[in-house]
């Protein structure tokens, strides 16, 4: 183990830390979950030598790695234990190129999303995927475990803008993935397999990824109110199929309305039991907007339209504040089921029933614009009790019925490598062991996550 | 040999054919190429289990099996031999689900895209990979090449259109990839492993598919012309640069010119050396489009807008001509390099250059949008002279170095092979044939197509 420690130091001198601290922060990430041990070291990585030196001597020595970008993943994937390393992608934060004309931008992993966010707004520029946690993660865990966020109802996941990586393979060996054009097809698309791949693959060192220009226009934002979450899941149901498409829609429930109220000392739900958040963007803004008016008031909503970017900063903002004020309640544990959008009403039947039959509350947040939940569970202490994972099984079965999935965008990590046979079957899921094994076959990238 | 017909016809029946024509067409594809001898048989599935059964005989005889849909490819991915079976999805053309409210469809694999788009559009719905090839290629081929087409660079490739795909594994089992949501990263992304693996890995038997509604508004085209390629190049270039998308951008050089001009009697080439048509739709297609014209006018291009659909379809007919037009000349063999839209002008310069250092013309067209150019060798009889070849190599070689890819979207199948390392590089090379092994381990889907 020493051994390890003293050889890693060998080769890579300052970027390793065996700092109590900082060992003791990478056994936990935003999932709740925390390891039961301390990891070997970490290597606070600089450049891509450094993290195939890493990768040289945790091949030689079997030692598993543990890649880490920000550290706010709520699956679980981040977390390292006794015997591993860790390697930080957060000191490798430059970005390396913005084209303007090709619309293409080259960074590090370890650059957090907004502040590559605010780079690229000095020039009318932005990248697209925008997780609620983009001030705080970075885009190579945003690759690494391909980001959804409020706007890829329109703009995409994150999978849809990466044109190419870089990726350190275990042993060391530096692959070229992708491309600067928009389009290729030269051979298997290793690029797309490398998103969402939780850190099982290779390590992700830099990615060249598409940007966009920023979008002209008004922007239109509705606020408005229900008498229950169904109401206001079937008002973001008939927007959609209304042929409309707002750049971010979200549902927020009675319970989570009342947690906003009681930690940000606002009243919500006196104006109403569920809200929904509607906001267009793009030359036809306003007058999309108006039709989701007409059909949220026909269908019974209490609506208020404002095209001022303040107004509507604040609306977003209600939004924003729903994981701090759930998180004021106790232990919570954010789910992430997903279905087709038009089996939202659905969804929050199947919960409703499961609220009841669990004698439990489960405050639930939507992306309703894509079909994409967060039903949170919450309680003390830092064990999910068994009764939770049973509410949250039925939930799985229930979304994955509805042609859904387990989830949206959060990933496996640990917390739902139960779950994942049920949702992919035997045979695929074999099948995705052995990809694995292709890349890794020590198995020293993130054993125990995901498989 | 004998034998292996005989399995299949007694578990398959009818859809079994060793029909002397059938087995001959077989032997091509659009590509040019022709194998040197005609396959075993053909079995034209009807249904997933005829498809499971073939892969069943297959995998206990060990028989090569080459997937087919219309055809239609250009890379020679569908060119099967002696002692292989072919294994055609045409006779599975049926739309099994359209889905407004979700805007999903599910499809069988042989259904042509021209025929699929037709039932959406009765629903105001398309279906937006449009190969030029759409009304002759199978939704299936198109999912397996990742086709591209006009519209691009704003409606994005066939990648991004797919949610799900049923696959059938060599052995005849099948799997279920993908869900029906918009969002999903469960696991390692199949889904997108399978788009573009030219059938290497699996036979598609379904897919669910993004599907959209029709685009409301004016269509404003333009159609203008230069005094040389460089010129138009340089125009399409200006065109995302000012930060305009439109729909379609497409280019033709003077030799492509003349050929149409030539083919269809018409005089384009007395307007002009090059020829750039532009096409704007949606909500500020007007006004996007006359900033195109000002920019394109500025540039020295002499230019004509309309907002009429029928003079736009006029215009967009010249370069459907494209092809025929060339293929009057001699055999052609059409490249398919793609480099950053910026880069475009440069490549157009890279082509010149070869063409002087051959002594040859490479009339070529181009997807200006997305930096994808179709260059074309054209030459008598049936085999690709090692002349063309030098030239062709020259070709990638400079797409490659400009940033970009040696297939934009008709892929590697035979044409490719050997430049295939050039791009990928050893390492990644070696890691995609482990790939082909885990899915297809006794190597018998298109064995000898792409690696
Ligand atoms: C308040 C809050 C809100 C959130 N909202 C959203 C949301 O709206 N949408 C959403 O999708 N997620 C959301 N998340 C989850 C999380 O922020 C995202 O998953 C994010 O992409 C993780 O980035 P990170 O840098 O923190 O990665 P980490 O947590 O450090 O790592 C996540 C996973 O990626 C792997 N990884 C990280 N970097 C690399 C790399 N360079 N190469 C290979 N593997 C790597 C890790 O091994 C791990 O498996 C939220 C989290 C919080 C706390
Ligand atoms: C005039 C013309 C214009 C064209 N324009 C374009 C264009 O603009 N953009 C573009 O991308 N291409 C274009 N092409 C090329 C071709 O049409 C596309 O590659 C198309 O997607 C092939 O579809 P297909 O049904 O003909 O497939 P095929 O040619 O039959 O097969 C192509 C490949 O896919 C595999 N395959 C087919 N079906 C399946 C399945 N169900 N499961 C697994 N593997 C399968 C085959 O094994 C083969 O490797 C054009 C071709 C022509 C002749």
């Amino acid at each position: 183990m020493t051994d390890i420690v003293a050889q890693l130091i060998d080769a890579l001198g300052d970027a390793v830390s065996t700092d109590a601290a900082q060992l003791d922060a990478a056994r936990a990430d935003k999932s709740g979950h925390r390891s039961g041990s301390a990891p070997l070291a970490v290597v606070n990585a600089r450049s891509i030598e450094d993290i195939q030196a890493t990768m040289r001597i945790a091949t030689a020595t079997h030692t598993p790695v543990v890649t880490r970008g920000a550290g706010t993943g709520l699956a679980g994937g981040a977390i390292a234990a006794s015997g591993e390393i860790v390697l930080s992608t957060l000191a490798m934060d430059r970005v390396l190129e913005i084209n303007e004309s090709d619309l293409l931008a080259v960074v590090e992993p370890g650059i957090l999303n907004g502040r590559f966010n605010e780079i690229l707004g000095e020039q009318g520029l932005w990248f697209a995927p925008d997780p609620a946690s983009k001030a705080i993660s970075t885009v190579g865990g945003n690759i690494a475990t391909n980001a959804g966020g409020l706007l890829c109802a329109k703009y995409g996941v994150t999978r849809d803008a990466v044109l190419g990586l870089k990726v350190v393979l275990p042993d060391g060996r530096l692959l070229t993935l992708g491309h600067r054009s928009v389009k290729g097809v030269t051979g298997l698309d290793l690029t797309a397999l490398m998103v969402g791949s939780e850190g099982l693959l290779g390590v992700i060192v830099e990615a060249t990824v598409r940007i966009r220009r920023e979008v002209p226009g008004t922007l239109a934002t509705i606020a408005s109110f229900y008498p229950g979450v169904r109401d206001a899941a079937a008002a973001s149901a008939a927007i959609t199929a209304a042929g409309l498409q707002p750049a971010v829609m979200e549902l927020i429930d009675p319970s989570v309305l009342r947690a906003i109220d009681a930690f940000a000392g606002s009243s919500l739900a006196g104006r109403g039991n569920a809200h929904l958040a509607v906001q267009f963007d793009g030359p036809g803004a306003a007058e999309d907007a108006h039709r989701a008016l007409e059909i949220i008031t026909e269908l019974g909503g209490d609506a208020d339209l404002t095209t001022d970017r303040d107004e509507a900063e604040k609306l977003l903002a209600i939004r924003r504040a729903a994981h701090p004020s759930l998180a004021a309640l106790g232990t919570t544990l954010i789910e992430d089921v997903s279905v087709p959008r038009t089996a939202l009403p659905d969804m929050f039947d199947a919960i409703a029933a499961i609220e009841q039959k669990f004698g439990i509350t489960i405050p639930t947040l939507a992306h309703a614009g894509d079909g994409n939940l967060h039903p949170n569970f919450i309680f003390d202490g830092p064990i999910v009790p068994d009764q939770v994972w049973a509410a949250a099984d039925e939930l799985f079965l229930a979304a994955l019925k509805l042609g859904g999935t387990l989830t949206g965008e959060h990933g496996i990590g640990i917390l739902k490598k139960r779950w994942l046979g049920d949702e992919l079957g035997e045979d695929q899921l074999e099948l995705q062991r052995q990809i694995k094994q292709v890349f890794d076959p020590l198995g020293i990238l993130n054993p125990g996550k995901v498989f």
